[in-house]
């Protein structure tokens, strides 16, 4: 299940609730435009903001939109026992995978990381990805203990973070190195992800797909085909990422969950503001800069 | 209220559950030996890992058993919506005073925090007290916004994070310069806390104190009778926490955290485990270590 194209939608808000309605067009187009999976509540989805009860709500509402195409749920919490609360609720909405990143507060030891992984791996039969983000949770995964968590049962994929430009090659394989043969590598960053596909990463965790999945489809199957003997194809996926660098710059300075809820509400697929107080959508030279990105990008076309 | 000495008791767990009668011990504790607040619910009192329900009711027994010493009540959360909550929870608990970090999975922007403030100021009128501790929340006030915050109606101190060996009278002069007089100024890292408020700190947010709070009152008063003529207290003062040093050592190396909650256990003050998982007391070296400690300081005597 993860490999191809997972699309990240937001999770929109209406003034304190999640507008399910929102959510549900959000899944419908990533379902039109044939992504291989939906990811709901990463951090595109905002699950640390959410409660249990409207993360379940989240689960059950994309299930459903979702036609069939897997969805994988982010279970990631503070502690423990909230995780499995969430695990427990995402198999029962019909979720096909779980997303889990070591969220915390206090920093994590690697035994701590690791124990939070063996509780799921125990408590669930989806398969599970980790969710590698260091910039989000604080906590960075050593190699060694990406391969020790990988031959736990379930472990199915690493998200991985962008590597520095021209070091993907390099950072896929010192993982495969790292980690048992079939756990799949994904690319997150939406910005690494053509060179990151090109290079040999088996899927591409994207949030750029959950509002324009038709322009990462594209991508994935350049660069997928462009990995063999149509090498003219990877070359055509470079350019079409490259076509993307002013939503890209935008990402890195703004980051992607802020740039992506300005998306929305620019074109009218969520109501503004869309994100849960303290966080905002950009006002003033950042909301600019984003109507000028989507211009220049094609995508708000 | 923010002056002196702020004892930040543990919440200790059995099972998953809040251990009231534990609770309810420390705080005895802390108001016997003359304590002038009690935080509940700091980073010591692991707030982020409890529901909203489990809060309030630490609150609740914390007031009840502080006999009129006034309570601190952490307030952070995720969600701004979350956080209210936790405020009018507080209130009603009849807590004194609200500890407020702005704690983030996305990193925060100045003017996101700034707003957040400005969101809990309007909601009380209980004092508060801004918790600066970029280790936890990921987020850096720079002294600019801690001026402007601390503008806002209510906000009554500022708990910053411990500056190097030597480096407290410099930290504290350039605080002082940018908030407004009346405004206390309170140290965090117990390890710096003697040479801070011989440099004139107002107040020692202390996790010791929780434990042992009869050795952090005769810091606090020989370090405050020391910044006058006498000179002899001061000294004394730093001599008292040089004492301790076994115990500030192991807070830097493993986090306070998970030393006061081992010390609880080891000294029967908690049953073991009593922290949420995934968070770990220590065992084996880090466990003879914090007996040693204990040892070598006095404290466990």
């Amino acid at each position: 299940m993860f490999t191809g194209l997972c699309a990240f939608p937001l999770t929109p808000l209406a003034g304190d609730d999640v507008d399910e309605t929102a959510l549900v067009r959000l899944v419908a187009r990533c379902v039109d435009a044939g992504v291989d999976s939906i990811g709901v509540l990463g951090s595109t989805g905002i699950y640390t903001y959410l409660l249990r009860g409207e993360r379940r709500k989240v689960v059950e509402a994309a299930v459903d939109a979702a036609q069939g195409t897997p969805v994988v749920a982010g279970v990631g919490a503070m502690r423990t026992r909230d995780v499995l609360g969430c695990v427990e609720d995402a198999q029962a909405a019909g979720a096909s995978g779980l997303l889990l990143a070591p969220v915390s507060y206090q920093r994590l030891s690697d035994d701590e990381v690791y124990r939070l992984y063996c509780d799921v791996s125990s408590a669930s039969d989806l398969p599970i990805a980790v969710y590698d983000n260091p910039a989000t949770t604080g906590f960075t995964f050593s190699d060694e203990l990406h391969g020790r968590i990988a031959e736990l049962p379930g472990i199915a994929s690493i998200k991985f973070p962008p590597p520095a430009p021209g070091l993907a090659a390099e950072r896929i394989a010192s993982l495969r190195a790292a980690v048992p043969e079939g756990v799949s590598l994904g690319i997150s960053g939406d910005w690494a992800a053509a060179e990151a596909l090109l290079a040999g990463c088996d899927i591409w965790y994207s949030v750029i797909a959950g509002l324009f999945p038709k322009a990462a489809r594209v991508i994935v199957d350049l660069a997928q085909t462009g990995q063999g003997d149509q090498a003219s194809h990877g070359r055509l996926a470079l350019e079409a990422s490259a076509a993307l660098e002013p939503v890209w710059s935008l990402f890195r300075t703004y980051g992607s969950l802020r740039v992506a809820a300005t998306m929305a509400e620019v074109l009218g697929f969520a109501e503004a503001p869309c994100l849960p107080r303290p966080l905002q959508s950009l006002h003033g030279e950042g909301r600019s800069r984003v109507e000028e990105a989507l211009r220049l990008s094609g995508l708000g076309a």
